[in-house]
């Protein structure tokens, strides 16, 4: 019994590493989408539900009475895809069905990266757990590519508590990017790669551009 | 990259449904083998660290701000692997290793009983999840068999808050015990089956004499 991957045409995932500016692209994509009349549902990963999002509290921002005990990869990926099923069901397919757009600040591709690259889990375990858990794929994700050093100086300006990811090392960063770049190659007709080195209303322009493009291409979204 | 399934001769896990008299079984195990200058450590599923207690409480008494959000069949399983990935790491390898036996209230044959029999996942997937996140299995496992109906009259007059999984139905319940069963049956050299319908101490002597005479048999436990 093998579970299937579908892609949505109206599900469209943001991704990136640390500081790419990926908050900033969300808004300007909602409001792109919502002036052509479309209904958007803002999201993110992990999280999305209230139970997911408690399951992001235990992955990213554990509280003092866990935070000293060490999460294994194999437990941070089960969490993380836990979160994922839920997201799906309870969040993502009901707004699809009823015709809006669902953007999602990161979904599986970020499990490829982060626990696949980051923590070197085997992506065909990453595979399974998308077909049996997930089993939707974005028509469309943007990933944002800066170089780490750049991310991430951007990022350590911004957060006062680094979360549990963010306070990976370097190589960490490299290996994440790695991978987000090989799925990005490997999928052009899904990826839209969007220089991220550029200044915040620069990779907003960007990122309108690509969906602009996208929604002309594929006119039976509108 | 398939990972490996080792069997350890010190770990025992109790098994059985609502309602089969474990708690008084595995003190009588646990006493026998203190009995003979074993160091025991008794632990539970879910559960058995912080972490996956935190879990635990997510799957099967959530509070009021997630009670109402639906947790889906893969979500559950998911959720249950990644406390089980923590309790292997943090809980129940160190006290193997520095000799302890360790008794486990359910281990991963609750998961192919309740994720796979009650709410009808693949059991192909719990293999692979078996293997991948926990790779160890118990040398003995103690299924404390009785029927549905007799197990629920007893674990109804005893929990005035029945919990998510307590709560199913008796069909469920049913396919749970089939699966324990099955299981029981496909690998006998593990399992020992106990007649948890007799009265509490009748069950606490049947485990332990089945202790007994598995450490007769397998004297380098000792």
């Amino acid at each position: 019994m093998t579970a299937s991957l579908l892609r949505h045409p109206r599900l469209i995932s943001l991704e990136g590493g640390e500081g790419a500016g990926k908050t900033t692209a969300i808004n300007a994509l909602r409001d792109a989408l919502q002036a052509r009349g479309h209904e958007v549902l803002l999201t993110r990963e992990p999280g999305g539900t209230p139970l997911a999002e408690r399951i992001r509290a235990l992955v990213l921002t554990p509280d003092a009475d866990i935070a000293h005990e060490p999460l294994s990869a194999e437990a941070e990926l089960l969490l993380v895809f836990a979160a994922r099923a839920q997201h799906v069901r309870q969040t993502i397919q009901p707004a699809l069905r009823r015709g809006a757009y669902v953007i999602s600040d990161r979904f599986t591709d970020s499990s490829y990266a982060y626990q696949g690259g980051g923590r070197g889990l085997d992506p065909a375990w990453i595979a399974d757990l998308e077909r049996r858990a997930v089993g939707l794929l974005p028509g469309l994700t943007l990933l944002l590519d800066v170089d780490v050093a750049t991310g991430r100086a951007r990022a350590n300006g911004r957060d006062l508590w680094p979360d549990r990811i963010e306070s990976e090392q370097d190589d960490f960063f490299q290996r994440v990017r790695a991978v987000f770049r090989q799925r990005a190659g490997e999928d052009p007709q899904r990826f839209r790669l969007i220089d991220a080195s550029q200044d915040q209303p620069g990779v907003a322009r960007s990122v309108v551009a690509a969906v602009d493009a996208w929604l002309a291409q594929e006119p039976e979204h509108d």
